[in-house]
């Protein structure tokens, strides 16, 4: 400390603990929704004496669990945590008054919490007891493992992510509908753990109709999150996968107030959760009012997985935050797109993404990428 | 020497001035063909006292310039070459000779010549004369970067480069033929670069029509390939760009037999090259006799930059050897696809591609492929 040379080692460290404490948040992944992921480390002297994350939604916090690793004294200690600690009541009690009743030398922290219940107001806490605070190692980092939280506090509405496999000409099938596989198995594994992260999978009626997916997560360790089947008329068959396996993952049917009562009514004495909202001049769901919807039953994320009629509504909305195509290594000539009219005539009006990750995963190249927003 | 440690030592040099001198033979890109690129280190004592490369057809190839630009004897040195070395007289007299004539310690080849005229007699003359021979160093590199040579010289038909610049969703023009631009500045200087590494630019009437372009390099420093236009019915407008600067980059004109006698005159009146081949049933020129004529001409590649029908036309005659996309971090809806109909129903009929490298380009993804070629 002191001297130039210190310092630029100090921060050196502060990177690598924080890079530790990001990788014990991400193991949180698709357990802790509607909370954000978090990790935290505890050094003390260049050395870890214990770490923690958020392990479910509900139980204990990332930095009371790394305090509770502990076989020393944490007094004196440097902590690390990817987030802002909470200095509100909640489920469990602020971990900001834990933090300071172990006067610790200094606490890190990777970003400001974006809620408006916490923001800044841990960091105050702490820095009002006396303890110095760091904000911003990582920052970035810490930002975008939690920009599906993010999204969600701040609007209420579910971050959503469209995911497809398609060939490098931008087909999800042949001309007459036949799709499997596109993809390589290392790539179908991936598209499950991308299940696992979030907390609802969508699809139109027509993939449903179709192919009769499970929507499960299938080829990784994994919490099977909440389907969502868009069915304007209720045309779903009461045989689909998705309303004989109740007991793997839950659905929702979401129908508009002019699909068939009476098959509403099979559907709901057979117990499945029906969603009516009002439909759009043309008898669709309106969209905006499903996410909102979905947001009041603590959906953070969704994933959308087609078929392209689903894709492409979203995409003309601008509802879509996320886009993540699987590029596999081929051309299938004419046949069904990933994305159909979308109404651009100029190719500067077209919806502008930001490549944010490519990356090889098998034979095939994945493009995560993010929605620019309207310009 | 003679323990495992050394040979490990040993080993690991001869890669790292493998990557010299292909390097070096990379400097020639766009230079030498129908040559292949080659480069040479001289080394003794583990240090590089003379280098060369294939600078321009015609003139001395990779080892003479190396061994001319030594200040001291090069006997008792190691060669590197990443080609075999000729042993025959074409436009210069063998470099074996002159290999064999400054005694080196040993030569070390990246990889045997598929040209039938030298195939594996340079080695042999080499080992014959005394000279110890290590080939198949970096061996894979040294045969990419001649792909284009080695088809040429198997086949007598040049290699054949697909590029184009594509919406993620596989578009390379909105419904309205608006497509300026699709790709970012750095992309379109790395389009310049592919141009200016190939014998021949290629494109049909329609891009022609409709964009009137240069198709020459002008956003990097190299030379001006031929530019080719299939025209089967010789519709081009004697106003058009590549007609009128016939002074900056020849031009290939390429008709049927069906196209009118008069323009035919005409064109040629103004001294433009125009290729005369028999129509097809449905009057289209026939592809493979195209380019067994250009193989004739010296021909050893052509970089096909569009439109969708000349593509598609060649992804289903099996005609492409190399697949170059650049794909803009875009989103375009409905539009003009890079390709086109391929009459395949079944997704296990998908034309295969190795994505051989994909990288960033600006805000841009290129993917480089292969064609995997009929299954």
């Amino acid at each position: 400390m002191g001297t130039a040379h210190a310092k630029g080692k100090s921060f050196l460290n502060d990177e690598s603990f924080m890079k530790r404490a990001l990788r014990l948040a991400r193991k949180g992944e698709g357990w802790v929704s509607p909370n954000p992921m978090v990790g935290s480390v505890i050094v003390r002297n260049n050395r870890i004496i214990g770490e923690g994350y958020h392990r479910k939604f509900g139980q204990a916090h990332a930095e009371i669990n790394a305090l509770e690793s502990v076989t020393e004294s944490a007094e004196g200690s440097t902590i690390y945590v990817t987030l802002e600690p909470c200095s509100h009541y909640g489920k469990t009690p602020p971990c900001v008054d834990r933090l300071i009743a172990c006067r610790p030398q200094r606490v890190v922290i990777g970003t400001a919490d974006p809620n408006p219940l916490v923001a800044g107001k841990g960091i105050e806490a702490l820095q009002r007891s006396g303890v110095p605070v760091s904000v911003g190692v990582l920052e970035e980092a810490c930002r975008q493992i939690n920009e599906a939280f993010f999204k969600f506090i701040q609007s209420r509405t579910p971050f959503v992510t469209l995911k497809y496999a398609q060939t490098l000409d931008g087909r999800i099938a042949t001309a007459t509908g036949h799709s499997r596989w596109i993809s390589s198995l290392p790539s179908r594994r991936f598209a499950h753990r991308l299940r696992h992260a979030h907390d609802a999978i969508m699809v139109g009626i027509g993939t449903v109709l179709s192919d009769d997916p499970e929507l499960t997560v299938r080829l990784v360790r994994g919490k099977n999150p909440l389907r969502i089947v868009l069915d304007s008329r209720l045309r779903i068959p009461l045989t689909s996968h998705i309303l004989q396996d109740q007991g793997k993952a839950g659905t929702l049917l979401v129908a508009t107030d002019r699909a068939d009562g009476e098959k509403l009514a099979r559907l709901r004495d057979l117990g499945i959760d029906v969603l009516i909202l009002p439909a759009d001049p043309s008898g669709r769901i309106v969209l905006p009012s499903l996410f909102r919807e979905l947001g009041t039953r603590n959906i953070a994320s969704v994933l959308v997985e087609g078929g392209s009629g689903v894709l492409t509504a979203l995409l003309a909305e601008d509802l879509a935050d996320r886009l993540v195509a699987i590029v596999a290594p081929k051309i299938a000539g004419k046949g069904i797109e990933a994305v159909g009219d979308l109404n651009i005539t100029d190719m500067k009006s077209a919806i502008g993404l930001i490549f944010r990750r490519t990356y090889r995963k098998g034979d095939d190249l994945i493009i995560d990428a993010r929605l620019r927003g309207p310009a």
